[in-house]
C-alpha cells in the first residue's frame, strides 16, 4: 500500500501495514474477474468466477418458500405490523426465535446427535467477524494460533489483522491425504513456543476450505487431547457443515466433546449461514461457546456486528420451518453431490485429479503435473496462465498456504451448468494446447499426450450421462452493480 | 465481572477487563426497566423506559410506505425475483444504489448546502461499528482522543474497548452552555501530553447526545483550526442529524470545510440511520471520510460488519424515493418538537428546568437544585430515587462523564403519548411528595413550596393545549421477547 508521507503518521498501524492480504493472488483473481466477468452471450470469452464459494444451487427452493410465507417479511401486508418492533429491535441477544432456528438448524446439520443451546448463540457480522469476535475474546496482540494449511485465504484478515495476532501454520502433507497429524501440531507448537510465540489456541475449518473434507473422529479427539494437553483452545470453524454431500458424513466437535473427559471451556464453534443456506450477503456469522465467559463477552462484541433484525425475523421464520429445512438440506446435498461429480470426472476425463473430498463448495484441483517446477514461482507461473489465457478464476494453492505447490482450489456451486460445460471445455482445450505456453519440454509433452486420450471427447460425454443440462441458465449479471472486488468471506 | 482463576488466564485482556463499561449507571438503569417494565394495564407501575434514545413517532409513515412499494422487499412476488442476487451480494461496497441514497439524505438533511459522493460511503455495523472501525483506522493502542463532555455512555466501548484507546474528556461547562471551547481543548490537550499521551485526535458528536444542541458554525471552524494546528484528527459523529427539530438548524462539518482553508484528510464523519430513520435493528452505520486511505481501510474493514444486502435493497428504495424521505423528515421534525415541547413544559410547570436544545431524541434536565449536595455520590443517590421510586429510567451526567452533578439524560420519542403523560405525572408527584425522602431539610421544603404553584393540575393542562392525547396508544410489549439488557447503541 502507498501512502502519503503524512498520512503514514497520521494513521495507525493497522491502517497502513499490510495484513489484510488483499495482495494475495487469491484477491487479484477476483480482480482479473471483476475485469472481464464471463457472460454465456454478451462475453463468452470473459472469465469464468471459480474463485467463489457460493451455494447457488438452491433458490428455487427459497424463492418458493419466500412466496408461500409472506408473514415472514415485515414488508409484506401479513408482516407490515411488526415493522416498528423489528426495526427497533437491536438487543444483543438477538431474537429468540433466531437463536431457536440456527441451534435446531446446527443440531440437524449435525446429525441431531448433539441438542445445541440457543442461549449459546451468539450472533455476529458473518463468519468473518465471528472468527474476529473469537480472537478478541481468547488472545492479545502478539499471541499465535495454530491453523492447519492449507488453510482459508481470509484468515490472515479475520483472525489477524485488527486483533493483532500471529497464525503459525500447520503443515500437512499430500502424501497423508492433508490429514492434521499430532505430530505435526506439536512440530508448529515446538516451534512456537522457540521463537517464544504465545499460543492460545488452534483453528480448523471442519469441513476443511480449500480441501473440501471433514475432519474424522480419530483426528477431533486428536485434536481435543492435544488443546488440552497444553491448556489453549480449539475453535472449530463449521461454516461448510451442511455443504457435506456423501459420506463419510460431518461431526461436529460438540458431538466429539460429548464423550470426552475434556476441559469444556477450551471449545468454540463458528458457524454461518453464508454457505450452508447460502446466503453471504445477509451476513448471518454466529460464535457458540462452551465457556460461560467467552459467551458472555462475545455478546457484548456482537454490538459491532448485529445481523439485520430484518433479516433475523425473516430467517427464524425459515428455519424453524422443519419440514422446509429438511427438504432443503437434502435436495442441497443431492445437488452439490452431482455437481462436484460432473466437475471432478470432467476434469479426470482430461487427466486432472484432485483430492478426494465429500463436502465444500470447492474441491482442491492437483496441477502438479504441469509445474516447471515444484515450487510457488511455478505455480504462480501456471496460475497466471490459468487466469490470463484459459481465463478461469481458481486460486493457487499457495494462497491458502500450502506447503505444497501445484495445488489450486476449484469452486463449482457459485455457476450454471452450462458455465461448467465451458470451464471444462476451457480445461480440455487447455490441457491439449495451453501446455506448451507454460513449458515446451519433452516431459509435459509426453504428460500431454498420456493424458490426450482420457480427455478425448469428454464434454459430449458429460451431456450424454444427463450431468449437465443447457437448461436453467442462470444470467451471472445481477441487475444491480455488482463488483466484488472484495468479498467479506469466501 | 468475576472469572475462574483459570479463565482469567485462557483469555484475552479485552475479555477480562471491565472497559465495555456494562456496569455504569446507564446500563443498570435499563436492567431495572427490564425487570418491571411498565404496561398501561398490565403493569401500570412498572419502570418506564426513559433511557433509551429511540425514534418511534413516524412508523406509520414508513408502514405505508411499505405497503405502496412492495418492489422494494426480496420477499414479496414483486420483488423475489432479485432474491438470489441480494442473498449472496456481500461486495464491501455495498449496493451502489444504497450509498446513493445514503449520500442524498445526508445531502438533504445537512440542508443540501454540501454533496455527498457516494464512492465514499463506507457501510459498518450501526454506528457503533462505525466509531470503531474508524479509531482502528486512526490511532493504535494507548493513544488517545479527546472528547467533549458530557458524551454518549456507550463511546468507551464503541471506541476504546477492542481498539485499546483512551478517551480524554474535555470538560464543558453548564455556565457556557457546555460549549466547547478552545481554551477547554488546549486545556485537555496539553494535559493529555504532560502524561505522554498520544493524542490523535477530537471526536464530536452534533447534534451532542446527552444535551440535544447543535455545534454553531463558529465553533465547528475552531474545532477545524484546533485540529489543524495540532495536526491530529476530527471525527463528527452526526447521526442525529435529522432530527434537529428547529433553529437553529444542523450544519454538517462538510459544510463548514468546505470553505476553510483546512487539511481535509484529518475530517471523517460518522452517520447511521439508527437515530434519524428510527431504524437501530438494521444496523446501519455509515463511515464517511475525506481521507482516501482512511476511505480504503474503512471499507476492507467493513467486512466485519457489512449491513444485510436485504436491508441495504430495502432501504435503497426507500431512500432514492426522494418524495418520501422530504416529507418523512418535514414530519419527523414537526412531531418531535410536538413531543419535546409537551415534555420540556411539563417539566417547567413542576419547577424543573432543562438546557435550552433543538436537537436529539432526549433532553438534558437540570435536577441540581434537589441534590443533597454537588457531587456525583448524591446524583446517584437521587437517580436511584428515580429508579426505584419514582420508576423511571432516566440516565445519570455522570455516566455521560458530566463534570457537574445533578444532570440527567432524558429520552422522550420512545414512547406514546399516554406514557409521557403517566411519566409526568409521576415527576409532579415526587416533586411534590417524594423529594422529603432524599432530603427533609429546610431548604428542599422552600423549594417544594415554591414549585407547588408551577406544577399545579399540570397534567390536564397538557390535555387542554392539545398536547397529548390518550390514543394512538402503543404496546411497549413486542410479540417478540425483547430484552434490551445492553443495547448496540442509544
Amino acid at each position: 500500500m502507498e501512502f502519503t508521507r503524512n498520512n503514514r503518521q497520521l494513521l495507525s498501524k493497522i491502517a497502513t501495514n499490510d495484513r489484510h492480504g488483499e495482495n494475495s493472488p487469491y484477491f487479484d483473481g477476483w480482480k482479473a474477474y471483476d475485469s472481464n466477468p464471463y457472460h454465456p452471450t454478451h462475453n463468452p470469452r470473459g472469465v469464468i468466477q471459480m474463485g467463489l464459494a457460493e451455494n447457488q444451487l438452491c433458490f428455487d427452493l427459497i424463492e418458493k418458500w419466500i412466496l408461500e410465507n409472506p408473514d415472514a417479511s415485515i414488508c409484506t401486508a401479513e408482516g407490515v405490523d411488526k415493522f416498528k418492533d423489528i426495526a427497533i429491535f437491536q438487543d444483543y441477544h438477538a431474537l429468540k426465535e433466531f437463536r431457536e432456528g440456527v441451534a435446531k438448524l446446527m443440531g440437524r446439520v449435525g446429525g441431531n446427535r448433539v441438542t445445541f443451546d440457543p442461549n449459546r448463540i451468539v450472533t455476529s457480522g458473518g463468519a468473518t467477524g465471528a472468527n474476529e469476535t473469537v480472537m478478541f475474546c481468547l488472545a492479545d496482540p502478539g499471541d499465535a494460533f495454530l491453523v492447519p494449511s492449507p488453510y482459508y485465504a481470509g484468515f490472515a484478515r479475520d483472525l489477524g489483522w485488527r486483533t493483532g495476532l500471529d497464525l503459525v501454520p500447520v503443515d500437512c502433507k499430500s502424501s497423508d491425504n492433508f490429514r492434521i497429524t499430532r505430530a505435526a501440531l506439536e512440530e508448529a507448537y515446538e516451534k512456537a513456543q522457540r521463537s517464544n510465540i504465545n499460543v492460545k489456541g488452534v483453528i480448523v475449518a471442519n469441513p476443511s476450505n480449500p480441501l473440501g473434507t471433514v475432519l474424522d473422529k480419530e483426528t477431533m479427539r486428536s485434536l481435543v487431547s492435544f488443546v488440552n494437553d497444553k491448556n489453549i483452545h480449539l475453535v472449530c470453524d463449521e461454516i461448510y457443515a451442511a455443504t457435506t454431500f456423501s459420506s463419510p458424513r460431518f461431526v461436529s466437535i460438540a458431538e466429539i466433546i460429548q464423550d470426552m473427559d475434556c476441559n469444556r471451556d477450551l471449545i468454540h464453534i463458528v458457524y454461518s449461514l453464508s454457505k450452508d443456506m447460502g446466503f453471504p450477503g445477509f451476513r448471518v456469522g454466529i460464535v457458540y461457546s462452551f465457556n460461560d465467559d467467552v459467551m458472555n463477552c462475545a455478546r457484548k462484541m456482537s454490538s459491532f456486528g448485529l445481523v439485520s433484525s430484518q433479516t433475523q425475523f425473516l430467517l427464524a421464520a425459515m428455519l424453524n420451518d422443519e419440514e422446509f429445512v429438511g427438504n432443503f438440506l437434502r435436495e442441497s446435498s443431492k445437488r452439490l453431490a452431482k455437481r462436484h461429480h460432473a466437475f471432478t470426472k470432467g476434469l479426470e476425463r482430461v487427466g486432472i485429479s484432485s483430492l478426494k473430498s465429500n463436502a465444500g463448495l470447492f474441491f482442491w484441483m492437483d496441477m502438479r503435473p504441469l509445474l516447471k517446477e515444484q515450487t510457488v514461482k511455478a505455480e504462480l507461473e501456471l496460475w497466471r496462465v490459468i487466469i490470463n489465457k484459459v481465463k478461469l478464476n481458481v486460486s493457487p494453492g499457495s494462497s491458502f498456504q500450502c506447503s505444497e505447490p501445484g495445488w489450486f482450489r476449484v469452486c463449482f456451486a457459485n455457476m450454471d451448468d452450462q458455465t461448467v460445460q465451458v470451464a471444462l471445455e476451457r480445461i480440455r482445450e487447455f490441457v491439449l494446447q495451453g501446455k506448451e505456453e507454460v513449458d515446451g519440454s519433452e516431459k509435459s509433452k509426453h504428460w500431454r499426450k498420456q493424458n490426450l486420450r482420457l480427455s478425448f471427447s469428454s464434454s459430449s460425454r458429460l451431456y450424454d450421462e444427463g450431468l449437465m443440462s443447457p437448461a436453467h441458465m442462470m444470467s451471472p449479471h445481477s441487475p444491480i452493480p455488482h463488483s466484488p472486488l472484495v468479498r467479506a468471506r469466501t
